[in-house]
């Protein structure tokens, strides 16, 4: 019963911080109103630009910046700007893995995917545009602390860190699974923007390098767990789960954690992930509460 | 004879610059030294990315952004972070330009493009990752303008700038010339990124807005008048001149300013924005020399 209205305390929060970032998304991106060619920016360029971004989801990247500030500030709105780039870089990253030459989906989100509706040449400047415009949102944004939290973000998407994970993705698809690889993969390409979301949150309320420190051990862990998570329900959820077990996803030809080690192993360090997670969230103390629910939520979904 | 001397000192002045950026651009890329995949990045993204960035060229863009900063302040090591991420932002749009998505260009800069090199996926990875890298080479300068700059050169990079200019140019593949859409085509393709390193540069050395608006003006006529000639130069050299006489490039379904207005009409035109633009330098007093010679040098292209 307890546990219960924990859960109802932790969802109403996430919805509140949902709300917020729906709405910042429409007012950071501002492209409608404006008249082309007079001015303002090409329709099709536009249309791309807000169906992909405005197609819903659960803004799990913004949400957890907007918690990560909210533990030490209540002025939540001050972070709404780099919540809603979060969810830009994201986006351009969905658009982009999307694409023909890359993992050829169709579909998102249970929608025809962004070059499937615009075209595969202004599915790439949409994406290029809305990376650009992540940080442009967060440069406009007058916080005192901006550099910070755009330095945060730049390094965690980057060449070091979610396109690593992607570029790393790319060339493993030749390769045997190796257990190395699939944890250099995976960090990189789902905790990395995990963690460029809580600590630019953190940084942006002035946090200590203890705090930034425990958000990017909370941010890795989960997002493995997450991760894990995500591609034991797809071999739980497949018929082919036979020829999912030895390696690879074969229809991608990805690597996969629990198609390196096995589906039980895959389970268990899913669980170890969790508990670290919420070991490091120990860290912000009765303000991690938000932090410990959103870890435990990843248990319930293969329950 | 004098005007001999002229030029050498802007030619001393232009390699000075050059050899700054050549070098910024090795030092803030330091993908080389690290190992993958222990740590690092991935060799495939790395080798991608300095293919395109270190391909030589004029550097045009970053010489531009010291050349600005440098008639209100001696120290010019200070731009340079920003300098190498206009070269990278450059270079981002042109291996994504070469696409076959977008262009279908095999050759750039007499070497094979980056999708030839590296295959597709990999390119439109390294072009992510160079935009981004920009950004994060900018907000780890410690420059105490930093975001200043970095506003400016987000605005014309992006979807009102740089962008726009790349969704209008396919927009309009399939509709009649139009000197309106001409125009803001070259404005945005062409200009933007000649304002963004201008402003940038003037806003890293305080500059007020009176220069800001007199560079903006200058890179937009120097732009207009480099991309006009361009084109001039593209059919002058082309032995299909009446073919692509008639509005568009004929290889390439683009619009042009001489395919538009005709070829006497353009070169005339090429003239009124160079003189525009040295009007527009005016504003700077004795320290705007440099750019006056750079609008001059529009000119020797086609005599």
């Amino acid at each position: 019963m307890k546990n219960c209205i924990k859960m109802t305390e932790f969802e109403r929060q996430y919805n509140i911080y949902l709300h917020m970032v729906e709405a910042g998304l429409e007012k950071f991106l501002p492209l409608q109103r404006q008249v082309w060619p007079t001015s303002g920016i090409p329709a099709n360029l536009a249309a791309a630009m807000r169906y992909s971004l405005l197609s819903g989801g659960k803004r799990l990247r913004p949400v957890m910046l907007l918690a990560s500030y909210n533990m030490l500030s209540e002025k939540v709105e001050d972070a709404l700007p780099f919540a809603a780039a979060m969810e830009m870089i994201h986006t351009y990253s969905l658009i982009h893995d999307d694409l023909p030459a890359m993992d050829n989906d169709d579909m998102r989100r249970g929608k025809p995917s962004n070059h499937k509706m615009f075209g595969e040449a202004t599915a790439i400047l949409a994406g290029d545009a809305l990376l650009n415009h992540a940080y442009e949102t967060m440069a406009q944004s007058n916080h005192p602390l901006a550099i910070k939290a755009l330095t945060h973000i730049a390094y965690h998407a980057g060449a070091s860190g979610m396109i690593a994970g992607q570029a790393a993705d790319l060339a493993m698809e030749e390769e045997q699974p190796d257990m190395d690889m699939v944890y250099y993969i995976q960090r990189h390409k789902t905790s990395d923007l995990f963690m460029g979301a809580m600590k630019a949150g953190l940084a942006l309320a002035g946090a200590d390098s203890t705090w930034i420190n425990a958000a990017e051990s909370y941010a890795l862990h989960y997002g493995l767990a997450f991760q894990i998570t995500d591609d034991i329900l797809d071999i739980i959820g497949d018929e082919h789960v036979l020829g999912k077990s030895i390696g690879k996803d074969q229809s991608s030809g990805k690597m996969t954690w629990p198609g390196t080690v096995g589906l039980e192993k895959a389970k268990l360090d899913a669980q170890t992930h969790i508990e670290k997670a919420i070991q490091a969230a120990e860290t912000f103390g009765s303000s991690g509460a938000f932090f410990v629910s959103l870890a435990k939520q990843i248990q319930n979904r293969v329950k």
